[in-house]
C-alpha cells in the first residue's frame, strides 16, 4: 500500500509502528491527526499518532499480550488503514512496563520484582555523540535500572553551553557572553529567543527516542522529565496551549516504549508560572494519552506535591533536609501509601553547593537506609571536572565510590522473599527490614535484614523464638563482603567488626 | 572557742566553713539543725548547715565579694556563734559560678565567657582510688570544663559491680549472682536492700566533695545528677520525705562550691515513680536551699522537660533522634530561650547499643554543629574494655579520637567576639555562626564562622559588601590545622580541600 508501512510481527512489550505519508504543507503538527485502534482477544487500545517531518506520520503501539492483533488507523489526510500483525513472546530481558505491587513496591508486568536503583543525568541526551556513547558505556557497566533525564535542555551552574538540538524550530538567545558570574540573569523569560512553539524540531525527538531505545537494551527505565525550571530558552514558561500540545506530542511519540516513565517536572515548585491547576491538567493529558498508564510522578524541590493524587503512581522525592533523607522513607510510605522513590538523596561529589558534595560512604549509606526502609534510592554525582562534565547533568564517566557498590545492594535486595522490603516498626538503633508480605502475619518473620548505618556495634544479640533455626550472614556493605556465620537457635550473639556500614541478613531455615 | 572552728580568711568564691561540735546521740540528721547568716557591705546570705558524723556539724558559705564578712550561726544544740572573716581576691583560675548571659550563653561571674565542653562519667566517684586518680589525670589533660556525675551508684549494662560506698547507712541487696543476662531483673524495687534513709553515710559525701574539689582545681564544673533510674538499691524510689531530706542535705553540703551545677535527674522520664509535681517540688527545695542559685536543669530521655520553667537555667538535652542531634540546637534555642547544652549527643564507641557506637568523626561533627548553632556540646565514650571500664560511667582513660580535638574547638570558640555564637538564619548548605551581640544589628557582621560538617566543597564564594576588608582563615577541624588565606574584599572565592569537617573563619579587618 503506497505511503503506508508496518511490520507484521513484533515482540510482546515491543513497539509496533505504522508509517503513513501525508501532507507536509501548512502546519502538520496542528492541522493533521492520526488515530489508531488496536485489537486482540486480550485487549483493545486506542492511541494517537504524530508527525515526524518530511510528510511522514507515525503511530506506535505496545502490545501487552502475545498473539494476533488487528488495527484500524484513521487520519485527517488519508483513508482508513486496516491490517494485522502477530505478537511474539517478549524479548529476553524485556519484562514489560513497571507496575505497582502491594501498595509500596514495584514489579515488571511479567511479575519480576523491580528494585529501582536510579541515577540522574539530566541532559545526557543533549551532549555530543562521543559523550553520549561514553554515558551508555558507563551505564552498561553499572547497576542502574532507572535514569532521570530531561527532554528540554538545562541552564544552570556548570550547564552554560548549548544543547545539540532544540525541541522547537527557531533560534535561541545568543549565549556567547554567559559566564558563571552572570548566568543567573538568563532565565526562562530571557529576551532574544525566537521559537515557533507550534512546530516541533523532529530530529530532537528522534534523537531522544534513539536514546530511550539504547536504555531499553541495557534494561534501564527512562524517567522522562517533561518540564523543569533551569531554562534560558523559554521552554519553562510557554503558554497553556503550547504546554498541552507538547505533552500530547510527547505521549503520542513515546508511550509505546515499555521503559518510559513520566516525570511531570523536576522541582515543580521552582516554576512559579505553573499553578497547581496546570499540573493537574498536565497529568490529565498524560493519563488520557498514554494508554499503557506508565509510571508517573512529579518531583519536588522544597515542597512535596500531594502524592496522594490518583494519577501519581509513586513518590519521586528530593530530600528537604540537609541531614535526613532516606531516614524519612518510613514516614512517607505511611503518608502517601505509594512506592517511595528517593530520586534525589543529594549528590556524591565535591562542588561548592551543599547538595552536591557528599562522600561516597554517605551516598551508599543513604541507599541502604532507603532500601531497608522499603523505599528506592536514587544516585547522582557532581565531581568538579576540567571540562565541566558532571555525571548529574552531562553523563560521561563516574568518578565516585558509591556507584561501585550498588550491584551488591541490588543482589541482596533480589534475595528478598516476595516483592519488597518494609521497615520493621519501633526499632530505634538499627534499621530492620522484613518482607512486605509478612506484615500481614503476626509474630516472627522468615527473613530479616538488619542495617547498622553509621553505627559501629562490636556485636549484636538476637532472639526470635526458642525453636527455629536461623541462617546468619554478615554483610559489609562498603567492602562488599559476605560472611556466612552458620546456623543459630534461641538467643544468640553475632560478633561484628565495629565498623560502619555493616548489615546482618537472617533467614529462617526451613524444615 | 571550744567546739567551734573557722578560718579567718577565705578567697572570693572559695568555701568558708565553720565547724561546730554537737550531739551525736539520737539522730542528728533529723533532730538537729544549724543556720547561718553571712553579712558584708555587698550581700547578706542565709544558709543551712549539715551533720557530718562523729558529733561534727558544719556550715559552709561562698562569698561573692571581697572584703570583711560577719556571721551569726544558730543551732538547735548550742548558743549563737558570731564572728568575722576577710575575703581575699579569687584564686587564679576561679572565675566564680557560671551564670547566664544574653539569654543563650554563659559566663563566669567575673565576666569571662564560659564555653561549655562537657563530658559524662556517671559514676567515676564510685570507683576505687586508683581509677579515680586516672580519671583526674585524663581530665587534667583534656579540654573538658564540665562533667556530668551521679551522687547515687549506677546499675546498668556494664555497671553491675558495687560502688565503693553508699549514700545511706545500711546494707545492699546481695549482687553476687547478677549477670548481663539477668541484670534487668534487678531494679530500684529489688527486695533485699536494707537502708536507713534517715541516716546519711557521711564518708560517701565527704568523698564526693573531695572529688568536687579536685575538679575545681582543674577548672571543671561538677554537674551533679541528683537522681537517676538505673538503680537496684532503691534510691530511685524513696518516699517524698526521704527525697526531700536528701535534697536538703545535698544542697546544704555542696552549694558553697562554686563549680557545682544541679541536674535534678538523668532521664527523669524513665522514673515513673516520680510525678511532675515531685520534680517541681524538688526544684523548689533546691532553689530555696541554694543561696547562690547555681546552674540547674533536668535531663531527658525520650521527652523534653518543659525547659521554660523559671527554675531551669539551661536546657540539658539528650538527643531524641538517631540522626539529628546538634542540628536541632537552633530550634531549641528558639523554643526555650535558654542556653542549649547538648549533654548527650550519643557516645563515641563500639558497644552494641546504638547510642554508644559513634565514630570519633561523627562525635566531633556533632560538637561543631552544636557550637556553631550557638549551643554547647557534651561528650561521652563507650568503647568495649576488657575490665568493663567505660569512660561514660567509670572514667579512667579515653580511647577515642574526638576528645583530642576539643581543645582546638575551644580555642576557636574563645576567639568569638562577645559571649557566644548564634546561628545565622536561613542558610541551608553550611552552618554559619555569628556573634550573639550582632543579632541586634542589621546587615553585615564583623565575624563569621562557617562550618561545612559532612559536606566537601572544593571552594566557596563570599560576598558581604563592596568596601570592607576580610581576614580569612581555613580550619580543618579534624586535623586541627589553621591556614591563613590573607585579606579579601568584595566578592571572593576560597579554595577548600574537598574534605569533610572544614570550617572558614572570617573576620572584618578594622580601620
Amino acid at each position: 500500500m503506497k505511503g503506508f508501512k508496518y511490520e507484521d510481527t513484533v515482540n510482546r512489550w515491543g513497539v509496533f509502528e505504522a508509517e503513513l505519508m501525508g501532507p507536509d504543507e501548512g502546519n502538520p503538527f496542528t492541522e493533521q491527526s492520526v488515530h489508531g485502534v488496536f485489537n486482540s482477544s486480550e485487549e483493545t487500545v486506542e492511541c494517537e499518532g504524530f508527525y515526524d517531518g518530511d510528510g511522514i506520520y507515525r503511530i506506535r503501539f505496545m502490545p501487552s499480550f502475545e498473539g494476533m492483533y488487528f488495527f484500524e488507523i484513521t487520519s485527517t489526510f488519508t483513508d482508513k488503514k486496516t491490517g494485522s500483525f502477530f505478537v511474539l513472546p517478549a524479548r529476553e530481558r524485556n519484562h514489560g512496563p513497571v507496575r505497582i505491587k502491594d501498595t509500596w513496591h514495584m514489579v515488571y508486568e511479567d511479575g519480576t520484582p523491580y528494585y529501582s536503583i536510579g541515577t540522574t543525568c539530566y541532559v545526557w541526551i543533549h551532549q555530543p555523540d562521543e559523550l553520549i556513547e561514553k554515558t551508555l558505556q558507563t551505564l552498561s557497566k553499572s547497576a542502574f535500572n532507572k535514569i532521570r533525564m530531561c527532554i528540554f535542555p538545562k541552564h544552570y551552574d556548570y550547564n552554560l553551553g548549548e544543547p545539540r538540538s532544540y525541541p522547537y524550530e527557531g533560534t535561541p538567545v545568543d549565549s556567547a557572553n554567559i559566564t558563571r558570574e552572570n548566568f543567573g540573569e538568563y532565565t526562562g523569560k530571557t529576551e532574544g529567543n525566537s521559537w515557533d512553539f507550534e512546530r516541533f524540531h523532529t530530529p530532537h525527538f528522534r534523537h531522544l527516542e534513539k536514546c530511550i531505545c539504547e536504555l531499553e537494551k541495557l534494561g534501564i527505565e527512562a524517567d522522562l522529565i517533561l518540564m523543569h525550571p533551569y531554562d534560558r530558552w523559554g521552554f519553562s514558561c510557554m503558554g497553556p496551549e503550547d504546554d498541552d500540545r507538547y505533552l500530547k506530542y510527547v505521549t503520542a511519540r513515546f508511550s509505546a516504549f515499555h521503559n518510559v516513565w513520566w516525570s511531570l517536572a523536576n522541582e515543580y515548585d521552582m516554576m512559579p508560572a505553573k499553578t497547581l491547576d496546570d499540573w493537574e491538567r498536565f497529568a490529565g493529558i498524560i493519563c488520557d494519552n498514554d494508554p499503557y498508564q506508565h509510571m508517573c510522578s512529579i518531583h519536588n524541590c522544597l515542597r512535596h506535591y500531594d502524592y496522594c493524587r490518583p494519577w501519581i503512581t509513586h513518590c519521586s522525592l528530593q530530600r528537604n533536609d540537609l541531614y535526613k533523607s532516606s531516614e524519612l522513607v518510613d514516614e512517607w510510605r505511611e503518608k502517601y501509601q505509594k512506592p517511595v522513590v528517593m530520586d534525589e538523596l543529594g549528590y556524591e561529589g565535591d562542588i561548592q553547593h551543599g547538595w552536591g558534595n557528599l562522600t561516597g560512604e554517605e551516598m551508599l549509606r543513604r541507599f541502604w537506609e532507603a532500601a531497608c526502609r522499603g523505599g528506592y534510592p536514587g544516585h547522582g554525582e557532581t565531581y568538579l571536572h576540567e571540562k565541566d562534565i558532571l555525571w548529574w547533568s552531562h553523563g560521561g564517566e563516574l568518578h565516585g565510590e558509591s556507584h561501585k557498590r550498588f550491584a551488591f545492594l541490588l543482589e541482596i535486595l533480589k534475595q528478598t522473599p516476595g516483592s519488597g522490603l518494609m521497615p520493621y516498626p519501633g526499632i530505634w538503633d538499627e534499621i530492620c527490614a522484613v518482607p512486605q508480605e509478612t506484615v500481614r502475619r503476626e509474630g516472627v518473620k522468615d527473613y530479616y535484614l538488619f542495617y547498622y548505618s553509621f553505627m559501629r556495634p562490636s556485636f549484636r544479640e538476637f532472639y526470635f523464638d526458642d525453636d527455629s533455626q536461623w541462617s546468619v550472614r554478615v554483610l559489609d556493605t562498603w567492602n562488599m563482603t559476605i560472611e556466612d556465620r552458620g546456623i543459630f537457635r534461641g538467643k544468640f550473639r553475632i560478633e561484628l567488626p565495629a565498623r560502619q556500614y555493616m548489615a546482618i541478613q537472617i533467614r529462617k531455615v526451613e524444615g
